[in-house]
Parts: structure tokens; sequence; C-alpha cells
């Protein structure tokens, strides 16, 4: 068995976990944490500043950005109005602002009829877009007090349905109406189930492929779009795998407590190893799985509209 | 009152009958009917060939085919499939093919979320898309049977909610996928309540601005988007000012059988400057209103999945 | 032609506005009105309290109160919150509450796929219910800081898919969990224009037959439900007779001004014969019609935001 | 470790491989199976006759038939014909005959907004009811060539959403309207993955809690409604111990084939025994999780429709 094995994490604070423990080793990453009593969120920040850093971390260059909250899954009427001042607080620092208006390309990833990858283009359908079209001189204006920000936004469909990559189209819009930036909405698989709903992942290296619920995406970054791609990301199934591995440290850790030897089972591999086993194990079939909470459409409802509040106040 | 009052019509069948009138008149201008008794639908073919023959009917050179069929309207369980042969039949004509494959582009125009303007977001929703990523390669594959049409779909959303015309998105993603043609479906105002939700009209001059329900699209032509543009169209609504128009005349005809003075309130009007004297009576807001049946959902339900398998009798 | 011709009208305050004028003659009405400056709001009490009220005004026994403020039409982000306090404050006062908790079951009429028509079933998709069911016990319980009300929900859906009435439906829930009362919302045809979304009517005396935008329910009633029936009622649609007999009327307004004698044409008929006439002009089809704003979709959106909001703020 | 552990199985066809290993054990308990070669289907049928029968297999007494067939899980343009025939022949046979016309009352169980449990809702949506309210005289009248049956269709929502059991409001409308028998169907979480998406199963003995996707009902059974129901599940979910269970196989298999003694961690438990430990040692969290393939959207989409296919055939 190879030791090339690489936990795949999607999430900032998953890593920055890891990070916390051996901070000491890790050149070229700056981390701050910060808490928000209102809400209850904990914000954790990121920036890997060198090729050193990267290597450490196995991310590129940027700035990765995570709001935490238990209360972000909890369902309420409405939706979480601390939260989406923090995410709006945040963005806004990211938004490059050379240029005035900036013009915005807001996009919402995901299938909207499988309900745990339908979070972008439900963001997308409470968006305030300010780009307007002036009907006599046929120009974009901005329609909106704020004119910092010229907002457009699409919900690009998935392939089997339109034909195009996701990052076609986005590509295709973005140079037909100049956008300086993308900021693109994905819902994204979770490693650990304590994170599910809970967390909001902002980065500026935009969104990679295979990191998201459906796989309908090749990456969209700055290198495939041709301007800078802002991602947020809420993680909303966990992978198949995970429960498997969760649920076999469980079975371990009873083992031990037992004083028995069978616990010794996979003794001899290190986590990733022992994830990357039970990858293997599980039915070719189930690797098309995803792990979804019950009540995952009332959650995506609620958290999208946080989200759209989150840019609604950055742009109108 | 002015004379330069002209009735927009959307329909060619419309435009036939008046043609049909003064048929000796019109130079430029090449007219065919056909009956298909299976489905009971009847088929105009109306070319513009020449400068004369736009200016005598005032649409741009092409061909305009309508399909009528007084069964389309009704509800059947399924939908119905004569027409959709017809359709596919017709339709093909059309397409230009002197490339292999023939890249196509499919547009649904409209807002999904009202009813009567939501027929081309449906079309969309039940097409088979052809075209497919290659994920080794990343090269555009054809996943069909059928590898003479490359196709790909996208409905376009409306302007107060992406922010971009239309047009705009429509040309960017052409653009981004090199399409060799595009096929733009849309719901249309009729001025015949006789012909909603019965008529089929393909064009290959595109959409023109304000024909559609919805006032949320720019022209969609060869001149703005680059390559060639085949309309569909489908009558959904009537425009308030033509309820009032027919029942004003309902209204004189009475009068008159009646043998009272009182029919010759607007003698000397000629029927298109009765119209514009009628649209500009009717209050400013209600120009803002469209007339639809109370069964509308039903309609364009079976109506778009008609044309979906129209179009997917050609593609797959 | 006789003169047995009534016009029907749906809305409180259009048939206010012809009691101010013969105030005096009313006997067994009572009327009262009020402005709310925060959102501008007028608020209108019409009771008819005895067999002569009824007679004189045409509608039952009960109390009628519309709530009317331009902005109501008028989209913004977010909802109407002024409204949606008015609409709870006045509402609540119409409740019985002989017992405690008060049952109340929430009925959405109206085609959700018919956009202008979808208005109840949106309010019931953001409405708290606060009835649940203790899973030990089995029995109903309350599920909110509020217990003075167990609140359930149902969006009715239409006959053509249910093959069951509203009324059928309402009665059979009703009875199996033993409401103390219904509250029905449901779209309205209004026949001024200037009414159209701006105004909500809630009434004691339940929804009667052809008062909706469907024609897809029969009366839900004191009488045919079994409990009292509080009508919310919101007009999103115009009939089509509305806006050619408005138009008309412009036509003679300036063929009067223009001193000329056309204006005569029908001299002789009463407003409510005129209105009646027109009606019988229209074509057939158009009596299955109805007119309805373009954006009918962002409007329906918002106020069914509004009027949810206000029911959750009495029952939770 | 206590021996009462009981795998639950939704599934008549994973309760007939159990039997055919001990086929001659089992009193009072009928099987027969057949294959139709067109769709490539496997019918089997078990007949549980009596009480011995019932202990024997765990469920009550009744008729439980499942149509099998790989292809059905395979999404293809159009919907599964030779399935729904196949289904509507099966399901005719247990439709009880004695009233002419059979009142029945179709109910669709899950929540429309959460993919995998939206099958029910969906058939109901594309379902044919025959049932109509005669406006002169009132009474219900059947609108099919068809007047053998009079059928009417309700999806029943969610306690969350509407305060009320599906039992409830199953049985308040079968009262109301007198059904004589209930057809209720409902998304099934399975055991096995190989059988997601592929089974239909029909069964005399209603719905049983517990056995679906959302745990959003009690039982619906002859005993809670007071006639006849007779179910219909589609396994489109597996829940995630079946997952961790299936792997933890595979791994002592391999473990056993490398000649180690590491696979004995679990010997000394029965299958049963392994299935509840791990169903304990699962995250309490993730017991409110399912497992379901990424495009489920598309096949749930064309099995609803399979399914409402084959009413459709018995009904019109």
């Amino acid at each position: 068995m190879n030791h090339k094995f690489k936990i795949r994490t999607d999430l900032a604070v998953e890593m920055e976990e890891d990070i916390h423990q051996k901070e000491s080793d890790l050149q070229g990453i700056r981390v701050k944490q910060k808490r928000i009593p209102e809400g209850n969120i904990s914000v954790t920040k990121v920036e890997v500043i060198s090729e050193e850093g990267e290597k450490q971390i196995g991310k590129p260059r940027g700035v990765y950005i995570t709001l935490e909250s238990p209360e972000l899954a909890r369902q309420t009427e409405g939706y979480h109005r601390e939260m989406s001042a923090a995410l709006s607080c945040y963005l806004k620092e990211l938004i490059p602002e050379n240029k005035q208006p900036t013009k915005i390309l807001v996009v919402g990833l995901g299938n909207k009829d499988a309900t745990p990858d339908s979070l972008g283009p439900r963001v997308i359908d409470n968006l305030c877009v300010t780009r307007l079209i002036d009907d006599e001189v046929g120009n974009p204006e901005i329609f909106s007090g704020n004119d910092q920000y010229e907002v457009s936004a699409i919900a690009t469909g998935v392939l089997a349905r339109t034909g195009m990559e996701s990052a076609e189209i986005v590509r295709g819009l973005a140079n037909e109406i100049h956008a300086d930036v993308v900021i693109a909405i994905d819902s994204l698989a979770a490693r650990n189930s304590s994170r599910l709903n809970s967390t909001i992942q902002i980065s500026t290296t935009g969104i990679h492929p295979g990191s998201g619920v459906g796989n309908h995406r090749k990456g969209i970054t700055k290198e495939t779009i041709g301007v800078p791609v802002i991602a947020i990301g809420i993680p909303t199934v966990i992978d198949a795998a995970t429960i498997v591995n969760d649920t076999f440290d469980n079975l371990i850790e009873i083992l031990k407590m037992s004083g028995e030897n069978r616990h010794k089972i996979l003794q001899g591999f290190t986590p990733e190893e022992k994830y990357e086993l039970i990858k293997e194990l599980i039915d070719p079939e189930l690797s098309e799985m995803y792990v979804t909470p019950k009540d995952v459409d009332a959650t995506v409802k609620c958290i999208s509209y946080t989200i759209s509040e989150g840019l609604n106040i950055i742009f109108t």
C-alpha cells in the first residue's frame, strides 16, 4: 500500500485544526482567529503567502476565511442575520476595488433539482442584481443607491442539462459583460459531519474540480475564467467514505476500551491510509452517492437566504 | 391623427390571411399552403425573397413557417405527437448543414416563474442535449447516436433577475462554444384570441424586440448574435388592446344590425387607426398587462413538451 | 334589456365608495375608516348587521375589513412590514377566542402552477404551523411559545388535479382535526385595475363561489364547512370585461370633450347595464381569461410573504 | 448483547431471498416467481396467509408483489413503458371491485422539496384524476371513458409544514369522499444498494411507520384509515448503517483472504447483531441522514412518471 494518500479537505477550519497542532512547523502561512459573540460565530482567516506555505497546506496561495456557527444549521423562521452581516463584512474585503464601478458576476453552481446541490441557484434567486440595460442608449447602468458595484448573476445549471461546463458558461458571460471579478457559490462535500450546514467558507482561489456536491464542474479559477474568482462554499453533504470511516473509528475505540485485542485490526495504518482504504472498500456504486440530512430542504432554504442577504448588504 | 399606424402581427398566418386577400399585389413573396390530416395541422410557408417583399409585408427577408392546429390548445394526457413530428420536419429544413457536426445552441427565452411566459424555459427542461465534455481530453463530444448535431441549451432568465439581456447571454455563450446556429424558443403575444395556444411559428429571422410576452429581451438575430438565429414562437397571451378592439367590433356590429345610427361612432377610421386609438385609450397601466386563459398552466406544460419532443426527434 | 344587472364587486372598498355616496340611505350598515401613516395604509371596516343591511349592500351579515396601500404593489426587497403588522392586528380581532387553545386550519386556495392564482399556496409555504404530533402519546401539541393557537395548514390544490372541491378537502380536514375556525387565503379578481395588488380584504363570511381567480371552488363558508371561515383575499387579476368597460368610458369621455354627438352611443344605459352589455359582447372564450400584470410573479411572491408574516405574528 | 435484533427490510424481494434459502421451513407463506422478458422484469409474489406465516416473515398477512428491473434505474428519455404495463397489471388485481364505481383515493406521501422523498407528490402531479363535481347537481361524476373507477388524489405534504400527520389527512379525506380504497405511494429506504431505484413493491398491508425516507408519517393502514390501503413503494435511498455494514463486510473479506487473523474482529456476531451494532456505533446525528445517488433528481423524475402511467393505464 502506497503512502501518497492525501485527505481531501475542502473546509479551511478542518485544515486549521491540523495547522494549530503543528503551528511551529508551518512557514508561509498566517492564521488569525476571532469570535463574534452575536450569532456565536467563529472566524478563521488562513493566508497562504508563499510556495512553502502552499506545500505545507496543499492549497494554492490565497486567502481562506471560514465563518462557523452551530446555529447556522438550526432552522429558524427567517434567516441568520448576524451571519449575513459577518459574511458581507469579510467578503467585501476580498473584492478588488480598483475599478469604479466594479463589475461583478455572481454565479450559482449546482443542480436546482437535487436539494442538497441547490444552494447556489437558490442564492441567485434571492439576489438583488443592480446592473440594468438603459433602454435608450443600450448601455448598462446601475440600478441601486450603491454605484460602487454593477452586479449580474446566473445559475449555470448542470452539464447533463445544458451540454456546457459551468466553467464555459461563466467564461462566456464574464467575457461578454467584461466582468472584473466572479463570485461563485457552491455546495460542498464535508469530511466531518459536525461541519455540515454550519460553516461558510470564502476563498480567493476559486472553485476546484471535485470539491462540490455534484461532479458537474471543472475548475472555476482565475486561470480558467480570466478574472479573479472568489468562492463561497457551504458543506451540505458528507461523502459516503466519511461516515464509514467515522463509524469505524468509533468501533475501534469501543474495542480498545473493552480491553480486547481486536482493535488492532487496522493498526499500522495512518489515518490518511485508513481513509483511503475504506474508500476503496466502499462499493464502487456508492462512490456516486452522498449522505445528506433528512431535513436538508429546510436547511438549504434558510442558508441560501442567509448568503443572498450577505451579498445584498454589500451590493445595494 | 396620423396614418402611420401599423398593426403589429407576430404570427405568419395572420399575415398570410392579409396576403391572400391581395395576393396579386405582392411582389417578392412566395406563399405555400399544405394540410397534414393527421393531427389536423395546417402549414403555411411564407418566403420573403426581395426588398420589395420586405416592404409589402413589413418583415425582413427570410422563411416564415406556421403550423396550426385547433387541437394544440386542447389538453391531452401526454402531448401532441403529430405536431411534434411536423415541427421536427419543417424545422430540420431550416437548420444550415454545412458543418459536420452542426453546433446548435437552443435558447429558452422568458420567465419560468410567470406561467404564460414560461414556455421557453420549460422546453429546455425536457430537451436532450447531446454535447458532452470528454473528461480525459476536455473536448466536447456528442453523446447520442446522431452525430450530425452537437446540441447545447440554456434558459436565459429575465433581465431583472440576471442583470443581463437575453441577447448578451446568448451572444456570450454562442461565442464561447462556437455555435453555428441558435434556435430560440419564446412565448408570443397574439393579436387574435383564436390563435392562442394553437399555433407554432418558425422563422429564420430570429426574435425581434417586443414580440414576446415579457418585455425582457432585445433582438436576438444574426446581426446581434453573429450566427443565424431560428425562432420558434407560440402565442400564449393576447395583449389588452386586442380584446378591447375585438369587443368594440362586436358592439359596432350589433348596433349596425339594430338599424341605429350609433354605430358610426368610429366611422372614418381605418382598422389600424381604430386599434391604435384604442391602445391610447387604454389605461397606461393596462399596457403592462396581458390577457391569459385560466388554464394556461396546463396548456403551457403540454405545448412545451410537444416542442421539446419535436427538437429531440431531430437531435437524437 | 332587463334591469336586474348587478355589478359583482369582490372588494369591500369598492363597495364602501358606493356606500359613502349614499350613506344616509343605508340602514343596518356601519362603516369606519382609519389611516395608518406608517406604510400609508387606509383601513375600512364595514359591518353588515341586519337583514336590511344585507339587502342594501348585497352581501351577507358579517365584518368586512379592507387594508389598502399603494405601496403594496410596489416590489421591494423583502416584504411590507407595516402591512403585515396591520393585517395581524385586524385579523386577530376576528378570530373567535372561546377555546383554549383555538384550533385553526389555514387554507391556501388556488393553483400553485398559475402565477396569479398561486398566492394562497405560497402563503402556506411560508407559514409557521404550530400543531405537532407528540410521538409518545400521539396527541397533538403546540410547538411554539404562543399556546393560544394550534395552527395547521393545507394548500388544497385544484379540482382538475385532485378530483375534489376545495370545500370538500377543507371540510374533511376540519372535521378530522376538530378545527374551531378556518382561515382561507385566496387570489381575487378585481373590478378596478387601480386596486390590483394594493388591497387586502378580510371578512368573516368566508369564500363565495366565483369570487376568485380560478373557477375551481365552491363556497367555503360556515354553512359548507361547519365552523366559522375567515377569508383573506387579494386581487391579483382583473377580468376581461373590466378593462373593456374602462376603455370604453375613456372613449366616451374623449368624444364628449370633442363636442361630438357620438358619445351618446350607449346613453340610456346605467353603468351596471353597460358593464353587463360589454360582458355579453366579449368573445365567449375571453370570459375564460384574465388580465394580469407582466410582473405578477414578483408581486405575488412579495405579497404572499407579507400575508404569511402577518399570520406568523399572531401565531408564534 | 441481546439477540432480539431484527433486520428491518422494507422490500419483499430481500425477504424472498431469505425465504428461498429456507423454503421448506416456512408455513403459511406462498411464493411465486415470474419473469417478463420485455423490460427484463422479475416478478415475485409473496402471500402471507396465516399467523404462522406472519411469525416466520415478520410481516402482517397480505400480498406482497415486487417488480424488479435493473433498467428501471437507468435514465431514459421518457419512461419505462413495460414496467408501467406490468405495474398496472399486478396492481389491478389487488384493487377490490365489489363496488361500481370503486372510489379510489390516491395518496402521494413525502416531501416534494427533498428530491429523494419527492416521488409520491410527483406521481400525483402526473396522475389523471377522473372524479369531477357536476356543477349543476353538485354530485361527483366520472370524467373518463372508464367508469369502473372514480379517482381522486392528494399529496399530503409533511408534518412540519402542515401540522397534520399524513395519516390524519388521508383519513379525513377518505371519510369525506367515502373512498373504498386508498392507494399510497411512497419512497422507501433500501437495505441493499443494488435494489436502489430498481424495484417497485406493491402490498395490500399499507404503509408502516418508519419504512419511508422521511420520518414524517404514522402508519397508513386499514386500521388507521378505515378502508383497505394498497401501498406502492420504491427504494430511493439507503440508510447510513447499510453502507457502513456493507463496507465492513468487504473489509472482513479482504482480511480473510490475506490470511490474517484480524478478520475475527466481529466473530461471534450474527449478521443481524453486526448490523445493529454498527447502527449503534454510527454517530447519532447520522441516523437522521440518508444516502442517495447524485443523479437522484433524474431517476426520481423518470420513475415517478413510470408509476403514474401505470396507474393511468388502469384508471382511464
